[in-house]
């Protein structure tokens, strides 16, 4: 595809995020059709991208959402996701919020501890309602990725270890307001090592043949997230591979099978764009300052992340250069020694596979607005997010001064 | 003094941030007193908590303002700062926003290059105007601090070696359209040794002197932020010595001193209560999971910044135990290891001295709503900002659904 993207910068400002909407829907069928044969539904992980017309987007595809807060579960409702198709996960939940979904009557809340689990049993006999379960498990298995993003380890906050997974099934299914119908793992993010995701998968589908053994029976096998993609030079796991580690496992289970993709859906569809302000140079070292910052995309402060950058239609010799922003910290960087072409004022700079984690990130550090957010579909794009101005920022507490 | 947590947090709602204004007025005297005798600005680096009503109870005190996007120079404005007490920094303007600041007549810009110093001519050019600049000279001083808040070497994008600052004064100097009225520096954030500050101030005073032997004469001599806190059991840098060492590295020149601290007025003014959900085991390591998260407060996990964190009224036998959040990411954590008694469901945690850079950096990462402000002064509490609503995040994009 070759996007004008001077265009749509001069039509929507900077710095902005934009989306290929047609990339994401051929993720989705890729991976949906990875499990032909099998039952199976793919709860795109909200977080990752968690614009209203992204979700209705996978939503229009028949895609479920995974949610990590109420916030998360009503934007998966407005945009349209079928509540059927709604997991409610996370290692917290506030009683208010476990009592909407509830109300709301979603697929299931996902528990990570036993304490948890009793906050949710109370709730639900207050409502007189029976909560469906599933279980996070922590298979102890290291997944080989950034320690901010692997999960799977028991020195992890996340899930609980298998001994207490099945005495909490135990217990829930004895509870008359809990139904235990779903187990789940996730182990890490990023993730382009089978083997791990395979051996964890393994590790709980055995739990579910033992709790079976005792009459309990575990109607949805969730996977988690996790599906790496190429940011760099990364091989990423093939979709077949993927599905068919997944159905091998759980060989003999009548089971849904359940992911929850949301890097993989759509880090390369996006692409954030920033324009150049001025080139610098300290002591030999070259600057390019550019109007985005870390504010707006914060991957490669935060996690070190790499993303792929290149210039619009600038020519010349490359010399590596730091890009970086306006903000007031030297953390403030989106690559270090990118080789990029003698740059001008005005230039665009392209950040690419910033779809993920980028602007569900953003804040307003520096009193700087969130950036407006655009779709590719079919050959035109439109608006999905507007930017946000100074009144926006202030909406909130201009009210209290004195 | 001694503050009833518990009911503020009943009152206002948890995840909360808190500031004591009578703490921040306090710092605010301490600082102006120990200049007296010295023509001096303190100018509040905006940046660090920027709610509006922290501005302005500062800008009745006579602050003035440190700002770095013309957001946060509308802030100041709003807030009451006089324009005249206002300056612009930044590695990085807008032509739009180089514009607005000089419309609204500020004292001055502070510029970080060549390039940046050739755009604020030109657009003052087209305006017709004189702007006042001053120029952040780079002092080549390793600050001993946090990489990401180290900003005085050449290494980092921030200001101009001595060479380029005095060309770049010559040439201000005979533009009709610039004004050098200023000289800068800033060598990093959360600085507990005063020898790096002075050492830049002696060099940077000796450039004046060498700009005024031809005849250009720099009216402000701006120091920068970075006055270090008490987060552990640092010991910072007493006032008097801080002030005594800048008039020294100044002695005979006839300038004004500005200094633009961020951190050293808010930071141990503020405080962050969130309440506990659970308590977790994770095969033998202890968790305790509260409402606010990374999103909230993002220092640990970005700087691994140590706070100081207690338990409000617990009582009983303290282990050590992680505090985390609901964010679905091994980052998202408040301390590790913190020693604290067991915890039940709605215990209120505080993390002390989140005052600055704290709220400013907050993102809706996981749909998550930024927290409540409140202030307390004088015995009173009041609220500064509201706490968001669901609405209030999908304002800008909802109406894009189709
Ligand atoms: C439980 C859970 N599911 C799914 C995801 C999505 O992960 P990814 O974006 O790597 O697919 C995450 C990410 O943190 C998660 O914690
Ligand atoms: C130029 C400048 N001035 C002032 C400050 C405020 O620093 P502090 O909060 O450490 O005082 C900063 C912080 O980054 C800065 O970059």
């Amino acid at each position: 595809m070759s996007i004008d993207y001077k265009g749509l910068v001069e039509k929507y400002g900077s710095p902005l995020y934009m989306y290929d909407f047609d990339y994401i829907e051929n993720r989705y069928r890729t991976l949906k059709e990875a499990f032909a044969g099998k039952k199976s539904l793919i709860n795109y992980a909200v977080k990752a991208n968690s614009n209203l017309s992204v979700i209705q987007h996978l939503a229009k595809l028949g895609a479920g959402a995974d949610c990590v807060s109420i916030g998360e579960v009503r934007r998966a409702l407005d945009a349209g996701v079928d509540k059927y198709k709604i997991i409610f996960s996370g290692v917290g939940k506030r009683d208010d919020e476990i009592e909407e979904a509830l109300k709301r009557d979603i697929l299931m809340l996902n528990l990570e501890s036993e304490a948890e689990m009793k906050r949710v049993e109370m709730v639900a006999k207050a409502l007189g309602k029976e909560a469906r379960i599933s279980i996070r498990v922590n298979p102890n298995i290291d997944p080989q990725t950034h320690p901010y993003i692997s999960t799977g380890l028991h020195e992890n906050k996340f899930g609980v270890e298998i001994d207490m997974a099945k005495r909490m099934y135990i217990y829930a299914n004895k509870s008359e307001y809990l139904n235990p119908v779903g187990i789940h793992f996730h182990i890490g993010s990023q993730l382009t090592n089978l083997d791990p995701i395979k051996e964890s998968a393994m590790i709980v589908a055995d739990l579910v043949r033992s709790l079976r053994a005792i009459k309990i029976d575990i109607k949805f096998f969730d996977v988690g997230g996790g599906i790496g993609v190429v940011y760099d030079d990364e091989t990423p796991i093939p979709e077949r591979a993927y599905t068919e580690a997944i159905s091998e496992a759980t060989k003999g289970l009548d089971v849904t099978l359940l992911c929850e993709p949301g890097r993989y859906m759509v880090a390369n569809a996006g692409a954030f764009f920033t324009k150049v302000l001025y080139e610098k140079n300290n002591d030999g070292k070259r600057f390019v300052i550019v109007d985005g910052g870390m504010n707006d995309l914060i991957r490669p402060s935060l996690y070190n992340a790499y993303h792929k950058i290149e210039a619009v239609g600038a020519e010349g010799e490359k010399t590596p250069a730091d890009v970086v922003g306006p903000v007031c910290e030297s953390g403030d960087f989106f690559g270090k020694n990118v080789p990029l072409p003698p740059l001008n004022h005005n230039d665009i700079i392209v950040v690419q596979s910033a779809g993920a984690y980028g602007f569900t990130m953003a804040s307003n550090y520096n009193t700087r607005p969130k950036p407006a957010e655009i779709a590719l579909q079919g050959g035109t794009d439109r608006l999905i997010r507007r930017r946000e101005t100074y009144e926006d920022q202030v909406r909130l507490e201009k009210e209290f001064l004195e």
